[in-house]
């Protein structure tokens, strides 16, 4: 069996995937060891801890592992780029117990000066997922950092970043808007609050949702809004404006929805948001990381030309 | 010789003015002492400690000492809101040391749910400053809450927040375009960093210049932008958005450009900023605070009827 050892490192964390020479993923594992909190050791630690009792196989990581504050920094592909650009920019590094990890590189748009890392893998593997849209498609991957990201045949044509996640973050950890609050609890989504949220940003109209953003503090004053609601109306303002800003810029369009490409309730709060804006039901793509990571090593020649169990339609 | 001290107690400083019988300001002091970093002892320490060696006065304060998380909490007079009204809804609080301590009232927008604190008294401090102003304007009170007042026959109408202020110190603190800078440092404006950063947001047009805050870490990333300069560049840029929803949304009009009222070197940049949307150069009114709390406690018979030094041309 020819085994293989995906990695998607990002920021804050680590996930670990080993995939059978069919491309199925056979075990997963996640850690908070995200670059910017490694445990001791540093990356040589980590890696070999995350992959303890797995077989030999290639590593193939992508995310921010390649960044300049990474394992080592690996250049951008420009677009237009696709999976074969992709491939061939991969920069090896060898980790203290000897094993060869690949890194993939990230993705610049020179036109825009916008950059991404991770996201690339992502959306070779939700093409992978949904080839009938490779022609033309705009995707769009939610997170600390959302990316609107076009493909034309099946390359990433443009891309731009949304602070969306970040912001959030660290409006309800560091601002006005999230002192006082009860704290964080892992109960559902307050559907009222977030879609008061998502309104306010639409109906702010050309004015911008930041014209809207103390009315999370200013409602909750005034008793309209109960304290344990503000985080899920901020998170519907913010979401919401996204959806604003992408379809005011023509990012993103009613008639051509966009694709979500990323972690199941966070995109379910986006496809909850676009009803708002008359978008119709997005679709969804999960797992994109684990399927660009496979066939990005395919393209690679890292593991061999095997038939793949899922991902082909 | 009748005086009175004034206090403008926010949330980050306390600034103490003890004003003579004719109003002018004879010393003022300032300490790190905002309602969220009280010495020990709180507030009675704070303001014993900061009036120490003055002459016995009454004592007349405006901002976040008058909130929920302050000295007492006082209600807010609903727009429309004059001198009268703030004068009428100051409540006392006795300090430890015998003081009586006058705290105005916030001002709340019933329409829009936006309430304010302190900025009430600069109001009424620039409409003294500026009578001829007073029939109808627009104030822009740039700070960690940017606040746009519209006055009509001397009473505040109708407010706005944007939290302009406080969201650069999070980005700049917490967020991954601070991460790597240089230490801030109190080096002069780089004025190309900055108009760079406004004319982004005015280009953004509709969609708003959230699409553009990752620019400020993708044009350093591609060497375009000076890791000093990016502090600047995020200032430009958000200082930039205000004015950008403000004229899109209606709030402020090129034939009627608004009247600036706060700190100086922050005036300036909205003024540099103003600039590049062809708004006129816009007149600044500085020291507000003292004005109107001088003109509170005259209104509210704190001191006597004495004419003014200043603040009357």
């Amino acid at each position: 069996m020819h085994w293989l050892i995906g990695l998607d490192w990002g920021t804050s964390r680590l996930r670990a995937m080993l995939f059978d020479g069919d491309g199925a993923v056979h075990e997963t594992r996640s850690r908070a060891w995200g670059i910017r909190h490694l445990p001791e050791g540093g990356f040589d630690a980590a890696l070999s801890s995350i992959c303890e009792g797995w077989p030999s196989a290639p590593v193939l990581a992508a995310g921010m592992v390649g960044s300049r504050q990474g394992w080592r920094e690996v250049g951008y592909v420009d677009t237009p780029a696709g999976i074969d650009a992709l491939a061939a920019g991969i920069v090896d590094v060898r980790s203290a117990d000897g094993r060869r990890v690949g890194i993939i590189p990230g993705v610049r748009d020179a036109l825009s000066v916008d950059v991404m890392r991770g996201e690339e893998t992502q959306v070779i593997g939700a093409l992978a997922l949904r080839p009938e849209l490779a022609g033309h498609v705009c995707l769009l991957l939610p997170g600390t950092h959302s990316k609107w990201i076009d493909v034309r045949d099946g390359r990433i044509v443009r891309l731009a970043t949304m602070m969306t996640g970040e912001l959030y973050a660290i409006l309800r950890e560091h601002s006005i808007l999230g002192a006082g609050l009860p704290g964080a609890t892992a109960s559902a989504l307050d559907t009222d609050a977030f879609d008061a949220g998502v309104r306010a940003a639409r109906d702010s109209a050309a004015a911008g949702a930041l014209t809207k953003l103390f009315s999370a503090r200013a409602l909750m004053l005034d008793g309209r809004l109960a304290p344990g609601a503000v985080p899920d109306y901020l998170s519907g303002l913010l979401i919401g404006e996204e959806l604003r800003a992408g379809l005011a810029s023509g990012w993103l369009r009613g008639d051509a929805p966009p694709l979500l490409v990323g972690d199941e309730s966070l995109c379910a709060r986006y496809s909850r948001a676009a009803t708002a804006f008359n978008l119709a039901k997005l679709d969804t793509v999960l797992e994109a990381s684990a399927h660009g990571l496979w066939r990005i090593a395919r393209a690679a020649a890292l593991v061999g030309e095997t038939p793949l169990v899922y991902g082909e339609h």
